[in-house]
């Protein structure tokens, strides 16, 4: 029987750029960094505050693999304090809005090597809002 | 501010045989099943139980799309009461255990359609105990 969620882990080429932007951009914490030169890979742990038991783990794998994205693995989504907040720091990162919060409850961003992640408004929508009304998606998601 | 984590979502083409996957192997609980012909898909709502929060959300697009995996995205892990018996059902299900729990506290399955998860041990690591320790690996994870 399975007890609890424990966490979801992603396989990146750029870690740094990736933690910036669940740790800038989303306002996950980084717990730890274990270098593992044995095993030939680096792993970052990140938390939602307030919530330890979940972690997101990115693994750097110091071998070069080109990865690739696919289909069957949709998102990751998370809820948020504030959807345009979250929208605003993302873009002004340089990353990716892909479907922009027109309705201000719903929207998915991509990480940096193209992992989907969707953002849940906390409670009621927000009031429609410009600029989200109008913009437009920004590629698949 | 990410307040919490939400779901993670899979697309399958078999929702049925990836429903067995979580809820009969894994022992999750189908919290819902929506049919949505407007949108052109089915979705169900799986939950661990006594995690309201956490959710797997398994969607199924009525118009075939050929789904291939990728390597970005790892895997989702879960933590199990007793890793040797939730394996043994998968096996006994007909699913795939790629790295069998040899050292009684982690091993990775395979769902239906080739998403990677991982079965972490709740506590102590489980005495090593045959078929797991002998039992060879079965393709990636």
């Amino acid at each position: 029987m399975t007890r609890a969620f424990s966490h979801a882990m992603m396989r990146v080429h750029d870690l740094e750029t990736t933690k910036r932007f669940f740790v800038d951009g989303l306002g996950l914490v980084e717990k730890a960094t274990y270098v593992n030169d044995k095993g030939g890979y680096t792993m970052a742990v990140l938390n939602v505050v307030g919530d330890a038991q979940f972690e997101v783990h990115l693994t750097f794998n110091h071998a070069v693999e080109a990865y690739q994205g696919g289909r069957n693995f949709g998102h990751l989504a998370f809820v948020v304090d504030n959807i345009y907040d979250t929208c605003r720091r993302i873009l002004d990162l340089g990353f990716t809005v892909a479907r922009p919060p027109r309705e201000g409850h719903m929207a998915f961003l991509r990480t940096p090597e193209g992992i989907s992640i969707e953002l849940v408004q906390d409670g009621e929508k927000l009031a429609a809002s410009e600029p989200w009304v109008s913009m437009p998606n920004d590629g698949a998601w």
